[in-house]
């Protein structure tokens, strides 16, 4: 298992409720990947969202979020932290 | 106070030694803005390297990695996060 951020772009306007919204689909069939999200954070203004991520690869994260209705633009691994 | 994720990019190679030097920099400098760096991931092999703050701007997030040499790409308000 790996940490992983993940980026989408485009998310404009996004609100505290789609946030959640978002975050509850993701959790709703992560465990079929062995995928957990652990934190998302917004800027509704430049419309960035990120998400950290513990799973067994990058892979398992974008097929997550496609099921989840909401591809991710760019996945990180991010071994190294602080 | 609010919270905000900033971007570094071109740091392709760091080592978990220089992410915690570079933590511990900005550490060293963020009383002085009222920033806090609460976390920093980072991915060595696209070189990327997030950081996650508790500060009063924008611009004094940048201020502290500036002073800490370490100017950020991005800085994005997160004003929602899960």
């Amino acid at each position: 298992m790996a940490q992983f951020m993940d980026v989408h772009h485009g998310m404009r306007g996004i609100t505290a409720d789609q946030l959640h919204q978002a975050h509850e689909a993701d959790l709703a069939v992560e465990k079929d990947e062995s995928v957990h999200f652990e934190r998302a954070w917004a800027d509704p203004e430049s419309g960035t969202v990120y998400c950290l991520s513990e799973a067994p690869s990058a892979d398992a994260v974008q097929r997550v979020h496609e099921r989840a209705g909401h591809r991710a633009d760019e996945i990180h691994a991010v071994p190294l932290a602080v």
